[in-house]
């Protein structure tokens, strides 16, 4: 079975981004890229929500290359010339397909609301996180509220040269 | 000028306790117990809010030995044989005078409300966190909204048997 596997960037308090969506504060050196470029290798899918495909858009990147792209809405129309599906179906039972399918592993990406939903219907498989020293304030959050607790295995935990925590959990079961 | 510091165990989705203030969850074992011994070395002082004093004493704790034990409030009244002095100032302006005195490390102890107020305040010098592997869902959070972005200093991570990750910050200033 396939591995879904859900990560980003998170300050210690918890915000993925700040209430204007800024992303300034995070990161990226030579061993982000590092880890990044070793978990890109262990995947061949990307899924996100429409919010993160909107954003990745408009930062310029209208799909992920080496991947196959779906994108989970019901309005959005495909575009002509753009590597992306579009999912109108159930995100939950469309990944549950999906994972039985042969091939890598299955990447959420972006905020936490696609991540939310398939969290709780245990969809998902293994979270990374990469802990940026800084307490925000204020912001986007990474984590909703649950209906009922989550176990964890941390796999990894390694702090980086930039002050961040790289930290890797199996969703316990 | 004394360390001031504060430090607890979390969830992962940052919560210090469940809504009803439940903290089944947290694990307390050998490594936990020999960071804390490490840590009470360094303290002399610790400083709580009323609520985190009355769980405490709920849980038969009326005073921490081997330090001087102030509670924050302006309705307690001391009891007579407790070791506990109740403070009705302002806490920002007493630990400031505090940090002033000669003596060691001063610690924080307990829920979010006191430390956040202290950490506005800038008054706090390093976070201590022991977060644990699990998603609560939901509970009693560790951070609170802050009117400014804090940054920090990775000082120590740590991974324990336990799955937990120990880290400890420095407050950037």
């Amino acid at each position: 079975m396939r591995l879904v596997t859900f990560g980003l960037a998170n300050s210690l308090d918890n915000f993925i981004a700040r209430s204007d969506h800024g992303t300034d504060w995070l990161v990226w050196d030579n061993e982000v890229a590092a880890i990044s470029g070793e978990y890109w290798q262990t995947i061949d899918t990307v899924v996100m929500g429409r919010k993160t495909y909107e954003v990745a858009v408009k930062l310029g990147t209208t799909s992920y290359p080496g991947a196959k792209n779906y994108v989970f809405s019901r309005t959005l129309q495909p575009k002509p010339g753009v590597d992306v599906e579009i999912v109108a179906e159930d995100p939950v039972a469309f990944l549950r397909a999906l994972k039985q399918q042969p091939g890598k592993g299955i990447c959420v990406l972006g905020g936490g609301e696609l991540a939310h939903t398939l969290l709780q219907a245990d969809v998902i498989d293994e979270i990374g996180l990469n802990i940026q020293p800084v307490l925000l304030g204020s912001g986007i959050p990474l984590f909703h509220a649950l209906a009922k607790q989550i176990n964890l295995e941390l796999l990894e935990c390694r702090p980086l040269k930039s002050g961040s925590v790289y930290v890797r959990y199996r969703i316990a079961r």
